[in-house]
């Protein structure tokens, strides 16, 4: 099966490497035209980027950050429907309609305890506070930016279809998607776009990783520790004797496997027999279909562990994530803009603080790196991060990019990624992401053969699978006590 | 030495005995007095025991029951010295001068998450806040009750002598007394008495068991765990292969030895592997001279659970306490006190309130039972419980009561202790307890033979030992984030 | 129920202290006679317990050592059955007919790896081969000596009734008495007597801890632990973790509660996922009632130690053994015999070579100590060892001896007891007990009173438990490969 | 670095191209003579793998299989030094003088518990007995056989220099050839040659694992398990503390990583605290360099295992080995070879006997295939075995070459390899290999170029490193107790 979907992929290039070559005198004066749009509403964007930055929202609890951009995209004109899919941050902007639908995702939730100023070494801008690192500040409004450009040009005739921006909350956590999945909200559209801020830019072609996660908790009955500890049937035991289960596990899980939990409570008081205690579980693979069998394991494994601490258990899922179904067609497109735009170029100042965080992390100090580097090849097993993108990518094609908005080297879900998220290097980013992001769309809105070919590939790779998202019943977590 | 000691405890017996024998007509009417003034203080004491059972107030934190406390001994005419032993809720409350010099100790701390209304089912006053589940609400306020009836006495000239209340916070965690004892303020006493709480009146002749709390800090190094888990070093691998070894050991204690743990973060997120773990562990035995080498093993493993997950560690000794160095002396002339007062009488609704707690809680449904035991045998390895009052035990002959507060069968530190210490059941036992403790001391004061005969017992169990208590060096951990 | 018994008790001392003081001028006189004849034998009794101490033969293979003794048995003139309960090392010799009819059991197995000279400091015999540790040689002969002794007596008319000597193998491992109680061997025996080598010479009134042995198997499925430990489940696995539940139970039995075990195999190369693994486990209690509840929760850990590594698994039970019913009454008959007959006396060469073993175990050198203590009181939870005569004693009254076989101090399943077993100082302890065990089977045999008062205690205790061996199905495990 | 190696290989490629295209007609002549020498000694190398078949001998124990070897070597003419570097059955058997020194590789040692009968299903010859699982018995025949090829051409005068056949015991176990690197025996080798039995017939050019072996013995004090469990310190405890640590150390290990153990032994009987203990540990990785800082912190986890339960402990390393370096320009030269002589040709029998053997292990029933496939790029990190030629790889450049001696898909060190191996299917494999092995020895005598390219490539990827094997100080451990 591997050598046939090979097959396919030369298959793609060969189109792909064709259509490119038939680019259309409109199609280069549209992505003038989009990248003219991001430039004047530059100071805009960027103001809403610094309020969102501001926010410092976690997964659920984005109020403010969805009210923002929702607001915004209303005073462009756009359809607003808020509080989608059983998720008050959630919403849909849409503008235009008719074939093709292109979609384009915006994320704006931060991480807990990283809050940060604008400065080039740790400085906690509120102690103890969520920031913004992972740059969703960015991300939402420069998907925004890139609709609203798109938009302006569907409103002047010049393009037909529908853009469709997505609010999608909780990306760092629970992952909102699914239940927008799971709504019927990406039932309509042709292709979706995305991206992520990041030390690099470049057409994102990885995988990543599928993941579920899920708690377990254990219930036992409780008794003086020192008085009669016979009487106690402990919670804590059954779960240090799951874990114990988990980590000789780990031998007999193959090399692209990842377990790793959270132990959450194991009880409150020195002196009792805890009759409670729960993990919170995480398995990995670099593919769904890896990952179920050793899912289904270490679920299992938790009636071993109820049983021989003689306790009552039950496991919950949580959530968890496809891994990216790449679109290699998609990605030659954006590839081709990435290469019409060139690289960002930064002034000495800016070139001056991503040193000083390179200093402070740790990393060689060679500043800032823009350049576009060849698209890489999709590896069979990727590692690094998972993301829900990852189940959109399962339903809709997905073209997704990566751009610079913190210097070379940056270790991710830091502070360093606040602070260079909240002035002009991850501002350039944002504005960067937006233009190669409008570009793509107009070459997905001028040429509908292009758009086939997306789809093809992407049927091709989905083959027969039915996509089911790991989604417990009931509605979301928005209020979750499960941490 | 066993044997040796029970000969002189023959010897003892026969000499209070003796004594007991002696009591003039003056003591018995001195003992009417005593009773006298607690029973007319009735009302005033009841109010300040329920103005602390409002307060819940945990250790440390007793500002308000402290407070109410020493004003109301200072409103008595007592001479209050606050903050002693740099705890800000401890003090002293002394009247008279000269010899003999009587301590009483008073305690008023409360149990996190125990509030109940007083109501013989489980119904929270305050969901999740404190409550007295302990009943130190009627400790404190019995053994001042029995100070100022003494006090009376001093001031009338009818005894001669000091009377002094010890306001010991912090029973229930931490243990105050211990850095009370380090500052001197037992030094100069002949005789100390306590009561507590509790299910049954009894004079308390058992050890109860030595402990030590400490703690125990890994500090790894973090890393992503899913991307580059062989760049963590995990002090949550460290934390749970040290309660591993632990739960091993375990074959290898003495009977009467107990471990218990509390782990009180392993990680705060699934996908890091965690650089930072600390657990609270506390070793029990029915000595002190049993729990030492336990506790040098225990603490010792710390160093193989970090070698084996290659991190770093810290110990750090919290406090603990020595059992009780019992005084059978003085407990039989409690005794005596004890069968002249006669057991506690109850209401119909008393009993009925009391049934339905026992109901509730799963005991036999038989009531309050009050009636006087014979004195028990102190047994050489007692269960149960343990208390600072251990270390002024072996600091100075201490006297112990226990007084019924709660019906028979009640589990301790519950809601239900809570309940009866809120109404009538608890008063009466409080009233009985200060009655009681004002006899005795009457005897004390009366009697230099008694005095001396208790403080002979003391010095002859006590032998070659060089008291040391379980107390880290620097101030008290008022505010400590030890939690 | 204890305080009942406790007045049971005082009922049959007083009977029995009645019984004793009614001893008769015949009684007296065939003590005489019984004591003459065991000296009489004392040589042939030497040479047949030195045999057997040189057989060196373990459980269920006591060839030689059995024959021995029935040999001897049959050549006095007793009817000898051989082989019975499916043992071929087991027999029964009985004399006489009619009531009443009175067992004696006599032990003959060694102890693996303990072959020793008959010199006072470690020395092997045989390098690696068994020996007498537990002085086995010396238990069957001095009962069967006292059995033969009995006889001469019925032979003569003095005596009417039946005397019946049980060779009971397997009593180190497996407990041999179990299959001859599920045989029906004791089902018509009014009392059965039994002895033990040791330091001490006394009434045996403990009651010693109840036992079960058993062993978890795990099934996996074995793979190259380089290749594809992926493909292995691992039996060594679930091993590992089923004794980390058992360590993590610890905590939670009663402190009169052991557990412990013996990984018998748990893989046999390095390269390979093992496929199978296994485990004797033995749990003791200081009774049955105590043992069974945690009997069953230790084997219900092994169904959750099999889910946790995802393989089969098997309990086998082995066998175990009940802790004593004492007979209070019985043994106060034979308290009497024992102060009747006195120390042992000992010459200076036989104290020297104890002091010499007890240099040698680094033990005091107080030499061999003989006298006679008061009998001791039955503690509610004794410790040390397991006998399946434990077993016996709750089908038939059993009154039990413990003669000085061995030195003060000396560590029993030791090379020390193998030493002095062989040698004048075991012989001697021997002829004592045959003496002390006739003697009171006279009392047994002439005081139709003692063996009614006997009995009834043995049946207040017994109460309504219907007695029920750890025995597996099927035959006895005679070539077990259970090692 | 990486680039730069392959560049280097690029170059090499195109000479190695070059090198063969300058084949002489002097080589093709030569060949046909050494493939015709092996094909007329057929019947005697047949009867001398047969004969070590039947030996059985495994790891430092192959008397009869060196000394037939050895023998024949004799026979021929060879020079033989027999018990070289300290080992019985090591040997050397040269011919010839001067350079080129050409090595070739011959092992001989069987596998624990795999005899088998040459039928083809599981049934074994000696039940219990050892059996050539790994087809070592085809192996030194072969290389011999390849040998005396090239010994007859030295002999005629038709090829110069040296011919050296290496008698390579323990390759199973212990690895045999790390003492005789140890003792100097590879230092004048210019190229050395081996191969090995397999499913397939390539040129092997994956690098296999590096790996570690070492023990860690426990050292506790015993005590009575039940009696006082608490004077023990447990043997047994540390080594389960000691895997649990290595099982939770698997999360922070890179994913080429491998640790493995087997419990030697943990105690011997139920009811001691055991004072001994020892297990077998292996390390791998992809690479020695990856596998020493493994290997430090598994054996450094012992001393925090033996301090947890309280005991001493001992590391003794066993030996390990290298991971191949893989020599690509000798490769080639041997690919060319194998594609001269084309696949071996099979009977319908054996194809109907390799069937069978397929379908008793569960295999797709495709029968033999021995076609050439093209050769393979090495890989960065392959998986799969470990053998000490490694060693031998690091020391002189080595080529070698896998044979097809069983069925495709034969899961190797199983009955099914000694089945094949027994019988004309691993003959056939065995004259192969000794014709493609004197072939490409052909090219290294006759082509002074190619061994200078072969060495200059080795030289290039060994690099600075100063090869030292994982050798402990002493003689090498022929009777062992290590096991």
């Amino acid at each position: 099966m591997i050598k046939k979907i090979t097959l396919a992929l030369v298959a793609f290039f060969t189109l792909t490497t064709h259509l490119s070559h038939a680019q259309s005198p409109k199609a280069e004066k549209l992505k003038r035209e989009v990248v003219n749009s991001v430039e004047s509403n530059y100071e805009a964007l960027t103001d809403l980027s610094d309020r969102i930055w501001s926010f410092e929202e976690i997964a659920f609890q984005e109020t403010q950050s969805s009210a923002a951009l929702a607001d915004y995209a209303e005073s462009l004109g756009f359809t607003v429907t808020r509080g989608v899919a059983e998720i008050p941050t959630a919403f849909v902007a849409e503008y235009g309609s008719g074939s093709p639908v292109i979609g384009i995702l915006g994320e704006f939730d931060a991480l807990p305890g990283l809050s940060q100023n604008k400065v080039p070494y740790k400085s906690p801008l509120n102690e103890g506070a969520p920031g913004h690192g992972c740059g969703h500040n960015l991300f939402g409004v420069a998907s925004l930016g890139a609709a609203a450009a798109i938009k302006e040009q569907i409103e002047s005739g010049e393009l037909k279809g529908t853009i469709r921006f997505y609010g999608t909350p909780a990306e760092e956590k629970f992952f909102g998607k699914l239940w927008m999945i799971r709504a019927g909200l990406f039932e309509d559209v042709d292709v979706v776009m995305d991206w992520h801020p990041g030390p690099e830019t470049k057409t994102a072609v990885q995988k990543g990783l599928a993941l579920v996660d899920f708690q377990v908790e254990f219930f036992g009955q409780a008794a003086h520790a020192s008085s009669d500890p016979w009487n106690g049937r402990s919670a804590g035991d059954a779960l240090e004797l799951y874990t114990a289960g988990i980590n000789y596990y780990r031998e007999h899980v193959k090399p692209t496997v990842r377990i790793h939990y959270h132990i959450q409570t194991a009880g409150e008081v020195v002196n009792v027999v805890p009759d409670y205690s729960r993990i919170w579980v995480r398995v990995r693979d670099s593919s769904r279909e890896g990952l179920i069998p050793v899912y289904e394991r270490v679920q299992a494994m938790a009636e071993g562990a109820a049983i021989m601490a003689n306790v009552d258990f039950k496991v919950n899922l949580i959530s968890g994530v496809h891994e990216i179904l790449v679109n290699r067609t998609g990605s030659a497109t954006l590839q081709q803009n990435l290469e019409k735009l060139g690289p960002i170029s930064y002034t000495d100042d800016e070139q001056d603080f991503a040193r000083k965080i390179q200093e402070a992390t740790g990393k060689p100090q060679i500043g800032l790196v823009s350049k576009i580097e060849p698209m890489e090849e999709t590896l069979e097993n990727s590692m690094g991060g998972s993301t829900d993108v990852g189940d959109v990518s399962w339903v809709v094609p997905t073209i997704r990019l990566s751009a610079t908005t913190a210097p070379n080297g940056t270790p991710w879900h830091s502070w360093a990624v606040v602070a260079a998220g909240g002035m002009s290097i991850g501002h350039k980013g944002m504005a960067y992401a937006a233009k190669a992001l409008s570009m793509t769309m107009v070459d997905l809105f001028t040429n509908p053969e292009l758009v086939k070919s997306v789809q093809a590939e992407f049927k091709e790779k989905k083959g027969d699978y039915v996509y089911k998202g790991f989604v417990p019943e009931g509605p979301p977590p928005i209020n979750s006590k499960l941490q």
